[in-house]
């Protein structure tokens, strides 16, 4: 998609999440996405603002969203607009995180009381309802139905999009000498119906280690107070290839 | 099958949990299971002993098991030997307890945020993975596959006994003026590798509610301190046709 830079306005705020602020622009089906510095933690109670974690994300997710583009996995990205800003196509998100697993960590480690760490033989698929209010609990396919979040053959959709995302995504990632221990996804339907994957794929949403030493470099770090979440972020954007401190 | 009672002897004590003991008998293959009075709740947060809950689960289970038994439902269940003992065949219990629900109670209604009472259109069903420790987790197919509790065919024959054994209590229950709101199943496998309903069927395991007046007359009693558990649970026997108070 060609947007011209001068046609392009921001207009009246949508949405403001957690993370991420949401305005209408003049285009129609078109968001702009503001990337925030705020850092939240265990359904809202843990709060900060991490100075320059708005910007790591949103250089993150942008070269993220690229790289899928680039392996034929489409995503709700148009482009990046500032360094902390960027146009996504809008849709109706499916009030569903889709969670993909390579390695036990989180909760995954309570549920299971499988040791953190342990690689697993095939990935493990998860869906949480997101409902802030019921603090996102995990659901099973007859909650889906029962829920009315998605037919059937959409979350079929979901798993093979997910695990193509995910496959792709963690050879990235182990070509950067990293780990990808577990990715939190959400999908959207445009306005012609297609499910995409939206809202953002950064180390706020995915356990990313490194392959080397285990180091946790995502928001583990602000979750459990691990030391930078700041370096860490910028360590992830710089063996990606992205631009450094701006 | 028929055993002679003078030729059955109660044995070691294999396993005490919250609510029966087991003990070995002398027979190949079969348990003795006493019902205790201990009352449970909240991942055994609380707890009471109510005098005759033991007698008074022992007889709803073992007519349960029997009406199932007589519409070609198999469970472990052999014979009772007294009013709060009875003889079952001895399984490899399947650590997921089955749940069945019709309509939305308890955490349906806390995962869902739908309104307790809702009737389902479908059943829905859950697998929690049966551990203590873990607090009884919620788990879906790929954590089952992931903790090798169970196969996928067996999975499948969980599925389908499970539903079956709720269409036959539901009419069962609603013959007696009862609501089956839902029901928590266990199956072992037998020594010929069968996968059998063991466990119990009661107010314990069960919410039953009265269809006129939608009185909960299960354990929801004990756990919201609503009433006379030992009432409820005698009018549920009574309405079952069971032995008048022993
Ligand atoms: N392409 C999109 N169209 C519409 N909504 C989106 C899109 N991408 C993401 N969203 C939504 O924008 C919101 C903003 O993100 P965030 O601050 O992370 O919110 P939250 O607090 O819900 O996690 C999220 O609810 C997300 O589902
Ligand atoms: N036929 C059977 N063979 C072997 N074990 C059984 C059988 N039926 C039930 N059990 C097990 O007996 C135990 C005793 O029951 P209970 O006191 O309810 O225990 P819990 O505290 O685990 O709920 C349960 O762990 C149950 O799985
Ligand atoms: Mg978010
Ligand atoms: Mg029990």
């Amino acid at each position: 998609m060609k947007i011209e830079e001068s046609a392009l306005k921001k207009e009246s705020l949508l949405y403001e999440g957690k993370a991420k602020k949401l305005y209408k622009t003049n285009l129609k089906n078109l968001l702009w996405m503001e990337y925030k510095d705020d850092a939240t933690a265990f359904n809202g109670e843990k709060k900060e603002s991490l100075k320059g974690k708005g910007r790591l994300n949103n250089e993150i997710t942008s070269l993220v969203f690229e790289r899928l583009e680039a392996s034929g996995l489409e995503s709700h990205f148009v482009k990046k607009i500032s360094s902390t800003e960027q146009l996504v196509r809008e849709t109706a998100i499916i009030p569903l995180e889709v969670v993909v697993r390579n390695v036990v960590a989180g909760s995954l480690q309570r549920r299971t009381g499988l040791h953190e760490g342990m690689e697993l033989e095939e990935p493990v698929i998860e869906f949480y309802y997101k409902d802030d209010a019921l603090g996102d609990p995990l659901v099973n396919e007859d909650h889906i139905r029962l829920l009315q979040v998605a037919e059937p053959e959409q979350l079929h959709t979901l798993k093979r999009q997910a695990l193509a995302i995910n496959t792709q995504l963690s050879r990235l990632f182990r070509q950067c000498g990293l780990i990808l221990v577990d990715l939190k996804l959400e999908f959207g339907k445009t306005a012609d119906n297609e499910i995409i994957l939206a809202d953002e794929v950064s180390p706020d949403t995915c356990r990313l280690w490194d392959a080397a030493t285990k180091e946790k470099l995502d928001k583990d770090i602000f979750r459990y107070e691990l030391g930078s979440l700041q370096e860490a972020y910028e360590d992830i954007l710089n063996r990606l290839g992205g631009a450094a401190r701006g």
